[in-house]
């Protein structure tokens, strides 16, 4: 069992700190009250969020690797396990509304113990499985901060006076204009999807699920240089789309009905708008029309089909997504890790560190645009695994690959995800009808051969 | 407009400082945290029965009487409106768990305006009705207080850790025997039930579901001395009670098959216990056999009424009870409300003050036992107005009459019923499945003639 | 064991073949396929009607008192079966659609097997319990006519054709008009109410549920003189009624706003008719200005109780209609069975002899009028025990007894039931939000002491 | 508009009846009665899919192709579209069990119209879009052919009597022994899936869904030689199999937790059984002892999934049995429609035309076995859009593409298949927890590079 590059330690660490802090961050503005609400069965309470992630560390690196780990608390192993059948029993997920105890004060404190723990394991060569546990926890964690944002949104929508989660940025300000939607072109064949990870370092992480790399073979097909935006997503609605069967998936169009959908989450009538309605953003309410060029954002998959079935167009596969991203995008911190860039240099993408908080209009620029960040982009394609998936051994196996069935994978990230998280290979996944996330499209079509 | 005698407002002033006081006093040992939960739709979060309660006086007293008033809040009329449809639009009671804000800060803020509102209002001779709104409103908050109580236990139990509201107290112990049951004999004839309430006082207070005083004709009858204890229950279900559908009414064999019930609420299976059981209370987990000769409670009507079935007997009707009481029943402080009270003393009634939290066990005296406090006694009648019955005019008037169907009556209060808001004639109602409420049962049989 | 009168047995065989014959009657519009059909969970097939109304014959007649009696059909016992746990499993009420074996022909068969043992039984002096046991069970059959008129009514209704179950008849012509509503008034006191049957006569049949008889004391009240007419249920509609929550009980607004209800069952919008509504009978659709004289029904005890609040009345208490009826009530038979009738000849009742199958018009005579027939009346009253009632021994003690949880009773019979089956002490009794009943109702007041 | 070949008219004709009167005999052992039994939300009444079948011939071809067509019924139009939301209003599908009227006379009147309609357009040279709109409609009819199977064997198993549809043939004798299971290899590569019809002939009929032939890469792969049986499914069970979480996907432990499934669909305990466990087949109740050499069947895709993930491998993707179909596999009339065939004579599969109506044991050939017949084969692909796929204008546009979500693709044809319908390429679809239908499964494994 080969030992962990000594030097990779410290700049593991240095990640894993800076990963700790940007949660706390996130939590600033709330209270203990606002991070006990639970306010749908999809989502979780922020203090269940901030002790689970810890209870990550402490189960699958400390418990193993730390001679001597003692557990913070001898109920905190099943406490906050989350959806790990194999160890053990766990709370309904219902329940977590009621964890008024342990207290916040006490969550906090096993969030540093923790901390000190892996500082301390950090100080010395650790094994690469090692390694490689706190890499999947950092990145676990990064997932937690998004589902924050996202959950903390619907507990204060929820709350009957709308309240903001902070002030309204200049950064959303409808004074700018998105460019016109043009078509980018890719030509048919063979190309190479997914990843395969060099066993021997953890910098170039992936999940399970984006591997083995392999190829594909793609027909002819044309992306749209930007997302959908509220104002095209209006039209759509002023065409009464919602009340049209042949529009929609026959799921999507029972979902509607039985769920009495009009329109996006968070978008609601408000006759005190110019455009009659108002969207609830982190920043609290904002007319429509302040926010018409930005990318729509809250549908779901049926919602995405519907709208590009009648725009005349249709939803990118994965495939032809990531082979895209991999030529254009452009990530948060200004470096693109695509094979061969072509596009000139583009903004910075609007993701979690920008401090937006919610989609922004494109820029004008040439090429494909808002490839990450701004919404995770639906795809036409359902998640399963790759050609010689494995996933990972014991308990870390169910991490991803029991969720492949009846899921629709994302692609791209969204103004909440953290900038390091994302890659061109990242495969997000969520049921057809969810739309707590920050999830929008982009228009595709095919191409003549 | 008659005013309110002068030398009654201090009095008043002192019973509503006193209630609102004990209101505080409950929630001492409770977080804000502990204070957000909602664990089922039936109940509601401390927090909001703080506020709610507060809004009562608001309402219907301040706004009305106190010239000048000023509401705290804009928001607050509709925030924590509970079921008063004829006050306009009012949240989604399950919504109640999102209410991170108004922070509890607010809250008590909210209350001690209301307090020294109140305050100022009672310095001077007031209106007959606002006399009459501020009794209301004083008895609603001990109603308040009862839910508080049930509310926390069931939130706390939810709570995967099981905690303690506070420790366990001596009185719950279980080296007292209860006494062997014995059966007291009323003679057959006209009786007067209910009440109709002096309007020149105060004093007297009743709901409008107790009103009018009316005669009614009664079979002989005999009632148990005492309640049904935990041991007598056990039996019933050693011998497989909850799986033999002669037993059942046929929607009480419904809903335990639907729900699942193999036993009371609170009650668990333990095998580190002699009986095989625990019992969650407000003291954390009992073994069973601590409390084998305390009342069973948390039972529902249909579990009541099979263990009457199954014991050869039946529930009282609530006339039966209510003509029982009127005769030997007494109350926590001491005195007996009844008109000629044949007992020798008993010890004071298991309520709120006495600070058991818990039913207790029955005391060796003659005659009935337990009639007030230790657990509201489900009747075998249903919930409907009496002969001659009007509900209060307004808003008030949706307090009582709008749950006249499908609902049983329960009499005479249980140990988290505040002992100056029980009385003889006092109507409890829940519909039959329910069983958050400390409830049990005191069996009956007819007579001959 | 005394055996049953010998004069008696041939009167009773006559009664058991009329009223098997009218079962036969009431099929005789119907194909197969159409007593296959079950609409609703409430309701049954008509196959099983017949089918199930033998098994009760065989079961508790022949197989105890007809010396080597062969059961029909080893299968039968458990498969017609209904609500008889005591008599072991039995299919899930659901799962009757499915009964496409055994064919209609072997029912039929059965029904004559039945038919041909009872006579062979009727032959000879029975013992008195066989002889009850068989009245029982001719009244159990006259029951499930009733119910064969009720469910062949709403599977036919929900075929989307809405096809008629006989043509429509004269009677239900809307020249007549009701009188104007008069009330009459009845003196405080204690009253009899209910039955104790006479042990030594079949003669008087009663069911458990209506003894013993017992004194009840009646506060002073009125009785409308007739039913509620369509007329003055519509102008209850207009005045936006279903959209007004102080109208309804809190359960009776839950229940209309999840059913969408707007309106009684069978009543549809139609834009082709003068009032915009058409009520479907089972003469087909009937425009509402055809019927507009003619009771109410089909309406539950929810939507009886607010049209009764609308109005500013209530509805009767079982004992006041029951008092009323001993006195005033004229059943189909032209003779009544009250103790002192005081009111001039009414037209005979609106009873299933008559064959109109829908509620008349009032007639103009003074007096209660429509007592006996028409709709089937919601009173005030849940249903429960009456002093001292006790169940049947056996299985037949599921008879009654275990439904006396949330149900309203209904008295007074309707246009479907049998005359010789319905009588003043006669308890109906349905959950408060069914209307698959002929269901209506007559408002009461308090009168002055 | 070019007219379809007159020689190619008759050739339809013969079709058109040879599959009418498979339809015929299908009912032949059923009862008006057993076709009106609806017994599941998926399943239809068998009177409705004669009526329905009919219905597709009226609207799509006749109304529009035969001059001076009138329609047989007014109220046709409406009462047996399905899912055509399109045509307009359609009665819900849970209202089909109240289908008495149209009686089944009128039914089988309606298809002998259709019949002789159709006859009389075939006397000439049509169109080739009404040719092929009758194509589709034959196959529109196998496929409904197929669910009347299905239908019929769930209606008769809820049946409380579990009655044969007809008596058990010798084919199904457990004297056969499947052979043990080997391992069929196949290189990687692209290869071609899909069809593109030539336009010119209806020859070669494809649903949309099937189109067009396009290129896609496959890994190397094997494919397991023959279906997996009874006795290997048992092995699956007898090891807890239905209780350990870890070999389920979360969607799947889910289902079978709330569906209680602990077996295949008509698996049921039997005491009398050597195994322990009978099969409801169309033939009766069946000892698993005598079955356990057939594949097994009504599996969800959940379970079968599971159970390969338990055996150590997986199911194939529909490409993967494409692929591989394409160049094993034979059907039933003898004759291959594969590319290249490289296997000896196979014998010929178990389709509906054998008469079987239950899976069998594979052949001890050498070779890929039971690729078409026995069982739908249950593949790891969910159910999309080939690469342009385009559906049909108008009303038929629904046929395929509205159901492109939370469905998987399943593959061969099952022993309830008409012969003539089925193909490599054909591609069927359920929801992951269907199992009504004859679904199975073949594993699959990776292979080396």
């Amino acid at each position: 069992m080969p030992a962990f590059t000594e030097n990779a330690a410290p700049a593991l660490l240095d990640r894993f700190k800076a990963v700790r802090g940007a949660t706390a961050s996130l939590c600033r503005p709330l209270s203990p009250e606002d991070m006990m609400v639970q306010s749908s069965p999809e989502a979780s309470p922020v203090k269940w969020h901030l002790a689970h992630t810890s209870w990550f560390f402490e189960t699958f690196v400390l418990s193993e690797f730390l001679a001597g780990y003692t557990p913070f608390h001898p109920d905190f192993r099943w406490l906050f396990n989350s959806y790990y059948n194999a160890l053990g029993d766990m709370p309904e997920k219902k329940l977590r509304s009621s964890f008024s105890r342990p207290p916040l004060d006490l969550i906090l404190a096993y969030r540093a113990h923790i901390d000190a723990s892996i500082e301390q394991l950090l100080q010395h060569p650790i094994e690469d499985e090692a390694a490689r546990r706190i890499a999947l926890g950092i990145e676990h964690e990064q997932q937690h901060q998004e589902l924050i944002a996202t959950d903390v949104k619907h507990a204060l929508f929820t709350n009957p006076l709308h309240p903001a989660y902070i002030e309204r940025t200049e950064l959303l300000s409808g004074t700018t204009i998105a460019p016109p939607l043009e078509w980018v072109d890719f030509a048919p064949g063979l190309t190479e999807i997914g990843i395969t990870p060099d066993p021997s370092s953890t910098d170039l992480f992936a999940f399970d699920n984006e591997t083995p790399r392999h190829p594909v073979y793609i027909a002819p097909y044309r992306l749209a240089s930007r997302l959908v935006t509220c104002a095209e997503y209006l039209a759509f609605l002023d065409q009464n789309a919602y009340n049209r069967p042949e529009l929609w998936l026959s799921e999507g169009w029972t979902t509607i009905r039985s769920e009495g959908w009009q329109a996006p989450l968070y978008w609601q009538r408000d006759s005190e708008t110019r455009s009659g309605w108002s969207i609830y953003t982190l920043h609290g309410l904002i007319p429509l029309e302040d926010l018409s060029e930005t990318p729509v954002c809250h549908v779901s998959f049926f919602e995405a089909d519907a709208y590009a079935r009648w725009a005349g167009h249709r939803l990118p596969t994965e495939f032809e997504w990531e082979h895209a991203a991999a030529r254009f995008g452009t990530q948060g911190n200004g470096s693109s890790r695509s094979e061969s860039s072509k596009t000139p240099a583009s903004p910075p993408a609007n993701l979690l560190e920008r401090g937006n908080l919610h989609p922004t209009a494109a820029s004008h620029l040439a090429g494909l645009q808002q490839v990450f960040g701004d919404v995770w982009e639906w795809t036409a394609s359902p998640y399963t695994g790759y050609p010689g998936y494995a996933s990972l051994p014991g308990a870390l196996g169910e991490y991803n690959g029991k969720f492949m069935s009846s899921q629709i994978v994302l692609r791209g990230g969204s103004c909440v995800t953290p900038s390091s998280h994302i890659r061109a290979t990242y495969r997000n996944f969520f049921a057809p009808a969810a739309r707590w996330q920050f999830s929008g499209l982009r228009l595709a079509h095919d191409a003549g051969r």
